[in-house]
């Protein structure tokens, strides 16, 4: 079959032919229906070789979605034909954050050598793709595969941020989403969608913050150095209960510190490289700033019923698998409108 | 001044006329721009002299809004002319409960004789109204009172209950409301503006259905000995992760405890004498029942940040204060249409 | 190899020869070191045959703990030789509760006829074991396995049940265990260990609240109708924050509901037939009543953290295979005193 | 009467005779009985001028326990000769965080010039207080109120602090608690009342190891840079569940992130000037960090509850008022051993 690899140091993804996959005891064999593209990729392919902690080459695509194509021995509760997405961070299954779903932060990952498709083990940009427990499989029958796929990092990711701040977003609170790109155009979704707060989005780009009012944000604002000051005054001075920030660069996470309440909530998804510093006098009193990685296997399905019930839709430009490597420069380029997604039986 | 005074056991409210009011230490006087009628005042008014635990005559109105017309001593914070909205199940302050704003379950009000204004103490159907301490009062300013002073019962009551099921109510999660008249209107708008579940709103009156599905329910249902199973037809047969009945009858109560999927929860907010059972194999596993009255300070303040927001619209329907005997007359026959509404100085 | 079943209904527990398990694909053999003996056992054995969903015979004992003998294909993570024990309430492992780990709660397990083992899959009272899944098994390395065995529901049930009502038993509070045999006697000492709570333990037995007194409840009061005013004394009238009913029976949930505070919990786990009527007047406001089954994954590998820092000690009487037909008929005529385990290869 | 009072900056506190206050309405005058003394006196009396946001002189003594001597007009619910404690951190008693208890957090006590006594306001170190309101009254019938009164501020602060990990800390996580001193001892022993987990103590200072192991800490450890490695040794490389950071200062903050466990909780209680920057990449996934101060009425009533139930033990050095400018000398020179108190009627 075909598959887009990442295959030498530094290289570009490459569109090579391997073997099919065969699944084995557990294992499920998917056919590929939509595979999304996402900027970690992009991270992860200008890493120096020491700073890569799994070796090359392996297939790309951590969001994937299929129809099962074959069950390995001893699977049960599946059948051929099913729709199915794919939930990326696999753990081993049985520590104790794995026996709450939480397999993004399973303790024995590293240990075992377990790696998340795409990002290690052999993803979803290819013909098959090879799911090595049917425990990682959520069913999406009735969604749109595309428009779904992204949902697996693009939207579990911000769910999983928002989740941690809804007993903080009242009625009469403010939420603030710094970033209104891929994942922060879905959380203003899900903000509104699960919580009565006032949303505030922030970016550089007009375009982006246009983009942001026509999915639900209450207000915008330019993202600089007046930011936080501008949030202040929208909230009669006593700042926003939670700030997302999906850039996490110097300037953004000092607008986030900046501009948060007593109380509230600062979380850092992005990988820009800045912090907030926490310390008595440092920030309001009981702030909580947290930054944390992907989400658990309930909150996936939780938000393919969000997906269900109409209340995200993540805007995608498609590609055929040979058109992949495209896709990765027009992300690269900063070209990309929205999600770009892969259809490699499309 | 005139007040309208419930004074004699099983008789009608009067309105007759008593001393004008003057605010003593801590206390603040109303000039009052708005009381709410309720059934329950009606209850009381039907209950044997041995039943009731205070004396006659006493003020009815326990939701009531106002503006300071004079401070007593020693208040601060507050200033004439403010327009407020009365927080109505007083409390002593002090106690476990009082200190985390939950005056609703004081451990001493029965000790210390407090009662709630309009339900023992002097209540709001009158041209002044005495409020025992400045904390009892929270700002509408910008708020229309008319329209606002249902929340502080028709309001806070269901917000209350719901909060409680907020964590349950997540993406894909389906709630039940039984009972669509003034709390029952009032929380499908309260679920819809709070959580991303589908709402399923049940009554025996199909105009109520239909002001039901006005206000934001997703799916209607008669409220029947067939409703349960219609309700596990929408879930996929798991039945429904939240159920609040504002009737509490024993149908409806039977309906509530058919229709709850496992860890749910059942709320039971109406007077109507019915009771779920809960034991082992009586009811779906780890299924929460629970019984509560009116709400807190905080939940309050949060409730009128949801007005604020445009999320709640009350149905009101306005009487002078020599018309509030008829307003009575009518609630009583079932002939009110929403919420009626007192404007004392009007 | 020879194993313990339940081959005909209301015949007693037989002593056969079965062949040897062999694992499948993604399956685990353990050879068994110890084996609970329950009461629940007997009330399976006492249903008639329309109400038991699963065909005989098969192996009982739900409460297992061996050490690995041979792994099916595919599973990692698990080497032969590993000390474990088992999850029982087995689940599909990938619905929406199974995928927070509560598999106790698993919305498909009816659909694919997925039953714990000992209650209609092949149970520990047998010299092997065969595990659906690898994922059921928790590492005891370094615990006693005979003293550890029962903690698997024993210890889970009463844990899940306590952890709900961690967050109201504050300092101050008061929980009250009502029937302090097997699984009452381990819930006092969790509740001594997870909580600053005053534990009030309940029994009809003088030599139970004798135990109840020695493994650390601070009260111990004679289960009868003068109970509930008994726990109102002790807490000052305001009742308990938290009531624990392990016997489930008409008298000890009437003295349940009489006996909790405003805002309490109130959680059946014993099976006796008995409810507690939850309604406006009926119960204090905002008590919260639940039944609950068996408990997590997660909360399993809690449980014998708890075992491991000593915090749990669980009063057992052994027997060899042979004797095990013995263990449930001095069950069934209440002369164990505690928990009676298996030792198949002891 | 005669007072501790700090008159001029930069000036040392000084023993004056002021006018007997007199109770104004709502307001309560205290008998002092017993008073403490802490560190952040000697803080704000180490700062400049500018940097003080309220007049001189004013009566030092945050910490305050007495007899009511008299009531304002107003007061209900109290009686002259009440034994209370009072609690610290006043606000306006209105706003939406005042409405939950959480006065430490009052949005309104800098627009209205709220100060709490003994940090702006006249606080206890006199022979009488006097108290703006009754709700700042806690009882404390029964309990000594010498070693008592350090509860309210050296009790209440880590109480606040670790509430916010109750859920993190189950059986089988870990607590590190930096700094044994004044609040670090108290906060070993609530750890112990109020969790399963296991306590870690780190101290730069052996006699401070052996005051925690003997309070109950079951691991010590040198606080070095060293720690957080032993730390992550004691814990098989996992870390800590909760750190409590009670000195603040760079080398113990940069500890604290080092040590924490994934989807831990790191709180910096000490003023010690040091932060902990968080951000993708700087500190394990999903870690909180946050600074508070102080804590809720709420949970003030519950350390108390706590004194009363003989799980805490605070070590104190007593003085008379004549005394007291002494006991600020041997604070500030670190000769106090625990908590030293003021004793003004003694």
């Amino acid at each position: 079959m075909k598959a887009l690899q990442y295959r030498q140091i530094g290289g570009a993804p490459e569109l090579v032919s391997v073997p099919d996959p065969e699944p084995g005891p557990g294992q499920v064999l998917l056919r590929v229906t939509a595979a999304g593209v996402c900027h970690s990729d992009i991270a992860v392919m200008s890493m120096p070789a020491e700073a890569l902690s799994f070796p090359l080459p392996f297939t790309l695509g951590h969001e994937g979605a299929g129809t099962v194509a074959a069950l390995g021995s001893g699977v049960t509760g599946l059948s051929v034909g099913d729709a199915v997405a794919v939930y990326g961070p696999w753990g081993c299954g049985t520590c104790a954050k794995c026996a709450q779903g939480k397999e993004n932060y399973c303790l024995r990952a590293d240990e075992l050598g377990i790696r998340p498709p795409g990002l290690g083990a052999d993803g979803a940009i290819a013909e098959y793709m090879l799911v090595d427990n049917a425990r990682h499989l959520v069913p999406i029958d009735g969604l749109d595969p595309v428009t779904t796929v992204p949902l697996t990092d693009a939207g579990l990711t911000p769910y999983h941020a928002i989740k941690r701040s809804v007993p903080k977003l009242v009625a009469g609170s403010t939420a603030v989403v710094i970033g209104t790109g891929g994942l922060g155009h879905v959380a203003i979704q899900l903000l509104r969608a699960m919580t009565p707060a006032r949303v505030v989005a922030l970016d550089v780009n007009d375009d982006k913050l246009a983009l942001a009012k026509q999915v639900g944000a209450h207000e915008t604002v330019l993202s600089d150095a007046a930011a936080a000051d501008k949030v202040r005054e929208l909230t009669g001075g006593l700042g926003a209960e939670a700030v997302f920030d999906f850039v996490g660069a110097p300037p953004t996470t000092a607008t986030a510190a900046a501009c948060v309440a007593v109380e509230g909530d600062v979380t850092i998804v992005g990988l820009g490289g800045g912090t907030v510093p926490v310390g008595f006098g440092a920030i309001p009193y009981d702030v909580a700033v947290t930054s944390p990685y992907w989400g658990s296997r309930g909150e996936l399905i939780e938000v393919l019923n969000l997906a269900r019930a109409g209340a995200v839709d993540v805007h995608v430009e498609t590609y055929t698998l040979d058109e992949a490597p495209k896709a990765y420069e027009r992300l690269h380029d900063g070209k990309v409108n929205g999600r770009a997604v892969i259809l490699p039986n499309g």
